[in-house]
């Protein structure tokens, strides 16, 4: 200990952390994005980013939302600027329900609690179900910030082989029998089911209820994770696992896609009993959710045309997704192979063989452009040949720039490789932490 | 389950939960606040409630803040509406170190991470520092909320000894040895130096390098919870521990009592090593904490006289406690004794033998007063003749009524303790979860 009074200078340079021994076991599950280390140059506005998953805001009605905010403030800012329910703000809850029911859910405000985006009840609801070593279900690949949190908790996570229709029922059959084979019984189920993160499928509407029974039947809970439901490029919607079960699936919603991420407003939909334990699990995280961001949303659902808004987006992003897709035909080296996205924000790329994502990275980013490398995506050192990329916030144009960019570097890569059978710098990783900031 | 199409009907009503067995054993740890079940009732306007820790928010100035917040969305919306990084706002984290500065504090805003609420700092210090069964020592009583994230990470709280001077150092030493002998390494001491919550009491000047040092000595981390301290009632600071020492304090700070709680801002100031691990455990948490309340506080800040609104907030606080304390003084029964602050929001009272302040609790709502019973401040069933009554909310007037209320609640408990020797409906119980909005 220093003597009071004085202050030692940071100790940043010092190689040797003093608290190292004191860490829970957990925290050697967490580990930084490789992406964030190249984030200083990846950010540079000469850097084309596929990385990132930020929404594209510019398409807000920002002059009336200010008007709408500054009158919050004004009208009920005594409310707004309080303490609230770990819950929630009730009309919020209400309204949440209405927007639930564009995908067939019928459900109750009570049944409703209301987190500081969909990340945070994806970490109530792991807090809740998993004791270190549990087994959770996954999609391979699945959302980096779920692995993040699932890493955080300690559980085990199986990832569940996905085809252009989503997650395959018979390899989720199998992934559950085999873990109750080896003495494990998988608490949930986690996905994604449309426009997929970061894979960009979807699960076709007749393996909906398939998956549902399987999990039914072997008491698997199922975790609905649907942020991007509303962003069909059609205005195609499906029908919600939540609507077809109300008893088996906890659904997660967000307001980061359809409206705006930095209020971080989601929510989580679960069985009574569930949502209980839910509650007394937010109170402990952060209390309540901050009132305020809540009113904002409440009050911006109830003055503004809100599903105008997400046409705007809808329409925003399949003009990206076009450009996209139409470079990746016009650019990419034979061999590569992409999904072809109905909605959502992803394109999921793998390369030939001989490409390792990863160790491309900081390539690409000295030829300007970014992605994010696929071994983020799995618990388990896959997804090296992978990598995804996000149409939803560069232009049209930086988005074909990026892409011709980006193919140049996997010609190179793949020269490399047919002159020397093998690229110098390989390496494979765990999970990468979720880095929304990295566009 | 139930077939498509079809939605079963709520199951609130179901008393078996059948996901009874999935659940993780933390949950064991996590119950209900009791005042919650109360709270439809005390919530009443005719109930004084001196319960609940809700700051008096009417002393802030709604129209300026109206169109200082009005104006960042116009003219900075699209960056506070959009995602940032886990570790918050920079300018944020200039602006945070120069308020710590007030209490002695030499801080880089590099070791400075924004939470969601300071309750959220608490939470991932407990999630990167606590495995099950680890111990953590804490004063006895201690903040509920604190309590309800140790449980939720199954640490075992070491309630260790206060006195009208905070917190005795020989019963620290003493509770770290006894530990020790015990074959545990308690991981860190949680402490509230300044106008502790419950307790009402600060830790003296002259305590603080002993305390450090023993815990130094120990291999203790020090976490030093700090929400109340610039609401000293005459402006007096004390040194913050962090102030003292730089390598083994981590600092929590909130803005939900000097300026406004429904924001949910707080923060942790870690040395080097652990910040890197909070940043990410708060990544896994929430992804990031909302810009959005960051560039609102960020703008206070600069455009707003912040610490001549500390200083309203002071003298409505100090006025309150005025009225609290002469009236405790008038009114309550011989055998009773609280604690003075000289800051805060908290008096910590004791009742005599024979009363149970929990179980008296409904009688003292039909009597239209409540106040947060003494054994939600323990994890060890302490705290029964105990409570804790807050000055912060309820008018001067409301105050005096309530106190005298709650002194006639106390007199007929204690009539009948007298003549039956004990009092019908007794039980004590666990840590409650935290309850801020039963105000």
């Amino acid at each position: 200990m220093t003597a009071p009074g004085s202050q030692p200078a940071r100790q940043g340079a010092r190689s040797l952390d003093p608290h190292l021994r004191r860490y829970a076991r957990r925290t050697a599950g967490m580990t930084a994005s490789e992406i964030r280390a190249l984030f200083a140059v990846a950010s540079r506005p000469e850097v084309v980013s596929l990385a990132g998953g930020m929404p594209h805001l510019a398409a807000l009605p920002l002059e009336s939302l200010s008007a709408e905010v500054g009158q919050l403030i004004a009208s009920d800012g005594l409310v707004a600027l309080q303490y609230g329910s770990a819950q929630g703000v009730p009309e919020l809850r209400e309204q949440i329900c209405e927007i639930m029911a564009l995908e067939g859910i019928s459900a109750h405000p009570d049944d409703v609690v209301v987190t500081v985006g969909s990340q945070m009840a994806l970490d109530m609801v792991t807090r809740i179900f998993c004791d270190p070593g549990d087994v959770v279900l996954a999609e391979g690949p699945s959302y980096v910030g779920a692995l993040g949190s699932f890493a955080a908790y300690q559980a085990n996570v199986v990832h569940v082989t996905m085809d252009d229709a989503g997650l395959v029922p018979e390899a989720l059959r199998e992934a559950i029998v085999t873990a109750v084979e080896r003495g494990q019984r998988p608490k949930f189920l986690y996905t994604i089911p449309n426009f997929h993160n970061p894979a960009g499928v979807t699960l076709a509407a007749e393996r909906r209820a398939e998956i549902l029974d399987i999990c039914a039947e072997h008491e698997v809970l199922v975790i609905e994770d649907n942020p991007y439901g509303l962003l069909g490029f059609d205005g195609q919607t499906y029908p919600a696992l939540r609507s077809m079960d109300a008893d088996n699936v906890v659904y997660l919603g967000s307001f980061s896609k359809t409206f705006a991420s930095g209020l971080r407003v989601g929510w989580a939909l679960a069985p009574h009993a569930v949502r209980e334990k839910l509650v007394l699990a937010a109170e402990s995280a952060t209390l309540c959710p901050p009132t305020f961001n809540q009113l904002v949303v409440s009050r911006y659902l109830s003055t503004h045309d809100w599903k105008g808004q997400i046409k705007t987006y809808r329409e925003a992003y399949r003009e990206r997704r076009d450009a996209m897709l139409g470079a990746l035909e016009q650019h990419m080296p034979p061999g590569c192979t992409w999904t072809r996205p109905t909605g959502g924000f992803y394109v999921w790329l793998t390369a030939p063989e001989g490409v390792d994502t990863k160790a491309m990275l900081p390539r690409a980013i000295t030829q300007r452009v970014a992605y994010a490398s696929g071994t983020g995506f799995y618990a388990d050192r896959l997804g090296s040949r992978q990598m995804r990329l996000s149409y939803c916030y560069p232009t049209p144009e930086r988005i074909r720039e990026g892409v011709r960019r980006l193919a140049n570097v996997l010609e190179d890569e793949l020269e490399l490789y047919r002159t020397f059978g093998s690229v110098p710098g390989r390496e494979v990783s765990g999970p990468q932490a979720p880095s929304p900031d990295t566009a």
